[in-house]
């Protein structure tokens, strides 16, 4: 049975400002909180039904693992983000990240606000081996559950900051840095060079006017059709393809 | 101001089972709407601001709008399905659509449930150029009011039928078909061939069993990381930039 002080503690976890505080973030369901028993990340508490306790207890031997509470569907329900809750939800310790930048492929993102689109991303950073992904600060925070559990477990994969990505670009300047916008050379043929940063802005204003004096060379996808424009996780997926075909490289 | 009858008619509008009676769906937001008053669709009726609905005098000259109505910003929120509603909502007459089999690339989709991921393939499509698009029947409504929004208006250019896909598959075996899997040739080096149908399944259970024996080519998308899947539109985007890429041809 679930205490009033945890209940507490997991409501004030869906906002940042307590999520930092506390240095935890939640992450939910069989398939997520499972990979997490396998990684590095140390789990604060586990609220789980009677039978995913019973199936897990082998791998719950954990001693960082503070507390272990077995609720009822009930409860799931009360304390659970997702539309239908599933059997288990995890209180996890934000890891301290030691960022670096020796990757030979790193995405930066500009001011990607929608937390569905920031966990597609990873997941798709995920998939292409990428794994460095820099934020701008006014990026959806990684730790929001929704990014979480859009990003299907790949978080645990990828280490990210929030930066100042001015900042970053001018310091990292013997890097090449691509940029996807509407006009550019057309990623199909571009000769992509590593070590490189591939920099995606927000899908309705683009890439920050301050950033561009640091892009080196503008891409886009090639249009065939008549859509405006692609969203930002779509089109990270078609840029990272066509970098993967080209380049090759070991991330 | 808007009369309950025309509330209820809305409202009405976002359950399949009366889209289909009244052959009317719902459309919102500045974009869409102009978009249609564009188009060759016909509107039925309009609920929009003062202000929207002044800028727009000149286009809403159209005899076949039965009713244009000014609400203020409370009379909308009530009625719209946005989370922020956008100063117009328009209810839509369903075209008679009678879909051919003439393009050279025709997207099958199987199973795709959710009316987000469907609206996002719909805008891919319209970005590559594919004007066709055959669902299973289980596929979610593209006249959902989510599929239509995240259609970024899109939906316009695509025509689309509710079809078995083993009987279209099977009476259009000269047809090349190409079927996204996990495992199966590269993307990256397939040698695609016009007319064809791509073919993308349910992103947890996949392509049918059923539909199998009519897929000619499996395809998959090169993997360099961990991920384990990626989202169907995130896939249909990647296989699409490919097959463009290679086949060089107009829809």
């Amino acid at each position: 049975m679930i205490s009033n002080a945890q209940q507490k503690l997991i409501q004030s976890l869906t906002q940042k400002k307590y999520r930092k505080k506390n240095k935890l973030f939640l992450a939910e369901g069989v398939k997520i909180v499972n990979e997490i028993l396998f990684s590095a990340y140390k789990i604060h508490s586990i609220f789980g039904v009677a039978d995913w306790l019973a199936d897990n207890s082998g791998k719950l031997h954990n001693t960082h693992i503070q507390e272990i509470v077995e609720v009822d569907e009930k409860e799931l329900k009360k304390i659970s983000n997702l539309r239908t809750a599933n059997k288990v939800l995890a209180v996890v310790h934000m890891p301290e990240q030691d960022i670096n930048l020796n990757s030979n492929l790193i995405i930066m993102l500009d001011s990607i606000r929608d937390p569905g689109n920031m966990g597609t991303i990873i997941r798709i950073a995920d998939w292409y081996g990428i794994d460095t992904i820099i934020c701008s600060e006014d990026c959806a925070d990684i730790y929001n559950p929704k990014v979480i559990q859009a990003s299907m477990g790949s978080f645990l994969r990828i280490q990210h900051a929030y930066e100042n990505l001015q900042e970053i670009l001018s310091s990292n300047s013997d890097r090449n840095s691509y940029g996807a916008f509407l006009e550019g050379e057309s990623v199909h043929t571009c000769n992509f060079q590593k070590p490189a940063f591939l920099l995606i802005g927000n899908e309705s204003s683009g890439i920050d006017d301050n950033l561009l004096p640091f892009v080196k060379q503008k891409i886009s996808i090639p249009k065939f059709g008549e859509a405006e424009s692609l969203n930002a996780s779509v089109a990270t997926a078609i840029i990272l393809d066509n970098m993967r075909r080209k380049m090759k490289v070991e991330s």
